[in-house]
């Protein structure tokens, strides 16, 4: 394939020669900065991930399977092997406490699958902390258009951190590893085919939901590492007939590859995720918190909450009823809700000490409902409205609404919140002492200079 | 989930109750037999693989991923390393030449997944060769069964081996750990969130199908080995509303799912390939050798050939005259009748030797015509029936007919057959000397009595 065939291939063409083309220089300063925020704040959410089931699992696949040592950092027990089995447990247990970062509209949770692909390939090939940083945002770049171009159809049936995500975790190591047009058509191509995870496991709350995110990430990584080696892939994998959105997807709209390339940076519309819940819940917390400090009531005056939602909140997070683990009370809208109402919080802390155990948080959640509201679904996915209605037990009816969720790019985490977070889920797993975060820190903000990543990962504590 | 829920749990429940209870004494003495060919048939695809693009890639990526050795075999290459990689190499070597095996009503390949991840499997954790070739029939029924209950919507986008083969490869690992119905339920779960394989690298003929092999063989075996673990998967992935059947076919039937458990044995359903060209040209070649044969001619004898054939085969095959590469020769009748006249085999050599520069080969091409027959069209799919009649130089009109292709299961390989297939496929790649192969074949022959197999595969040459 040449550049006259690239050309005719039309948005793909045109999202690979973007791709191939963009210098770190090109990135505007709070692009930069940004990444370097987002970087934190995956590092916060991959180091939460030690020790909670299934995380342990992967390490130990890994070690099985994988060499002794290698130049590759596992951020949770903080050993080391090759990039695809360092890129696979980042990936698993970046996405476990479900506090990395979001894309609204593309639905895709870029941080989980993108930074263990393009971190792993970096310290594997001795990159620079800019090089990783181009790198992250060509990631992002092309997953939320890829995430946006399947559509709302494709989320109803696939995880598109796990599917879209192979996809932007290849993209990333494929700019590490300066990949032309030509061999980032066919990195995506071999990304693309192997595409997949299925909502189904929400149903019984199985673990899949990590092994989506380490797989993206090890399979993302191994397409561009095979497209380096000289490994074809289809250049059609998206827009052809027999492609990801002919299989997966009702509504792809191609124009949304190619969304103003090179003006519009997708990766500074990333939220940050505040509540340790599925996303879905946050406008509805943010919400009740606003109204329950406005209108000065406590969890004692609820007579009951109505949630207004969009309809995948309701597909999301609709089956359980009553919670009987901390991860199917972070998919459950009363526990979230009962969280805020009780404890003023929905952290990683309140959701280890209350969610399942608090009969004050039961309470509420019992006393909470979802609909469907057309307002909220409409400006859904670009927009995730937060509409609360509450009927106090003196009979008073009040309702808030909240239109940026906290975190999202209009309201989001200052760098001294992000180190917060960041010693806060440290602290939760015990996966670093606070004197490595003290002394990580500035590391992190200075990432742009690093001039190899080595010994980025601070030692064993 | 306890017994009842799986019960409940319909189709893909009563499926794992009866892979879970599978012994090797209840498998009858021809389905051994049969599972011993097959998996001879599937060494002989897999030393074919060696050398050939885009296999050395796949080698490459395990030795700098992997460790530097392991338990486990890599056929090509004779290296060692763990159960992951030998999956991994040895799924993409098996689909290369286009010699393994096939299952006609589900059109998955069984052998280039399944092996690649029971073999490993096998050798890493020490098991004999009567577990190896129990977990090799759990995989095949198994994934046969799913491919299908998918149906004909599915594979019109996805590529069933690579798809169904993840699933297929991680019940044959599932059984080889010994799983009970509801770990296995798990390991289903974790396989058919992994499942991928898109058709359009065919298109460009891109290296897409090794890498689905490979990825269906290597992931089917994480996802077993990360069941073992403890890694819960949904129950529900292949018949859940957002599961494979939701998300990836339109034509789904779960009763394809439980087809007669325990009578039929889909296993011996498998069809060895024989020539190594497109399977719709094999009917008129095994007619056209029966002709020559008994009616002694020789292909200086032949003015002309027809061959009476189904409509697929029009379609399929009608649109190259006259082939420039090997593999446009393996789609053109003429080439493939030319090679069997005139050199009494249409394998791997003599495609590499003869298709394109032997002039007595193209003038048996160019005197070769396909016509349309009636009974023919009518008997297929169920039956490929083949009917040529050749016209000799000296004015006689003949005719043949052959009701299976040689390697359907009612015309299918004898020992010496799948022995000589054997020894042609290593002498082409140059992958084992016919010393080793003379070694290795009585210790194929005797797999069940084979108490460990750590070194079944004989060093490199």
């Amino acid at each position: 394939m040449d550049k006259t065939s690239l050309a005719r291939n039309g948005a793909t063409g045109a999202l690979c020669e973007f791709l191939a083309a963009l210098r770190f220089e090109d990135l505007p300063a709070p692009l930069v900065d940004r990444t370097e925020d987002l970087f934190l704040d995956w590092v916060a959410s991959a180091l939460a991930g030690k020790g909670g089931h299934p995380v342990p699992l992967f390490e130990r696949y890994a070690a099985a399977m994988g060499p002794a040592q290698g130049r590759c950092a596992i951020l949770t027990n903080r050993r080391t092997t090759s990039a695809h089995f360092a890129a696979l447990v980042n990936g698993a247990a970046s996405h476990l406490v479900e506090q990395d970062d979001l894309h609204n509209s593309s639905v895709l949770h870029p941080a989980t699958v993108v930074f263990p692909a393009v971190f792993a390939a970096a310290q594997d090939l001795g990159k620079s902390g800019s090089e990783l940083l181009l790198a992250a945002v060509a990631g992002y770049e092309a997953g939320v258009r890829i995430g946006e171009f399947l559509g709302r159809s494709h989320y109803r049936i696939f995880h598109t951190t796990g599917t879209v995500g192979t996809l932007a975790a290849a993209a990333g190591v494929a700019k590490l590893l300066g990949q032309d047009a030509r061999t980032l058509a066919h990195t995506l191509g071999s990304a693309g085919t192997q595409a997949s995870g299925l909502w189904e496991f929400l149903r019984e709350a199985a673990d899949s939901k990590q092994l989506h995110t380490g797989q993206a990430a090890a399979n993302g990584l191994l397409a561009a590492y095979l497209a380096q080696d000289g490994l074809t892939g289809a250049n059609g994998v998206l827009e052809g007939r027999q492609g990801m959105a002919a299989g997966m997807s009702s509504d792809a709209d191609p124009g949304r590859l190619g969304d103003r390339l090179g003006q519009r940076w997708a990766t500074l519309e990333t939220s940050f995720k505040f509540h340790a819940s599925c996303r879905h819940t946050h406008p509805a917390a943010d919400a009740l918190l606003h109204l329950m400090r406005t209108e000065g009531i406590a969890h004692g005056d609820i007579a009951s909450i109505r949630a207004r939602v969009h309809r995948a909140a309701i597909d999301v997070l609709g089956n359980v009823d009553e919670p009987s683990t901390v991860h199917q009370a972070k998919f459950s809208m009363g526990a979230v809700l009962g969280l805020i109402a009780v404890h003023g919080r929905a952290g990683l802390e309140e959701f280890r000490d209350h969610a399942l155990t608090d009969p004050a948080v039961a309470d509420i959640r019992r006393r909470t409902t979802m609909v469907l509201d057309d307002e909220v679904d409409r400006a859904y996915p670009a927009r995730w409205l937060g509409r609360v209605e509450v009927e106090t037990r003196d009979g008073r009816r009040l309702a808030a609404a909240i239109d940026s969720p906290k975190g999202d790019p209009d309201n989001t985490l200052s760098r001294p919140e992000l180190e917060t977070k960041l010693r806060r889920l440290a602290a939760f797993s015990g996966a670093a002492t606070p004197a490595q975060i003290d002394a990580w820190i500035p590391r992190l903000w200075n990432l742009r200079h690093a001039r190899d990543l080595s010994d980025f990962v601070p030692e064993a504590a």
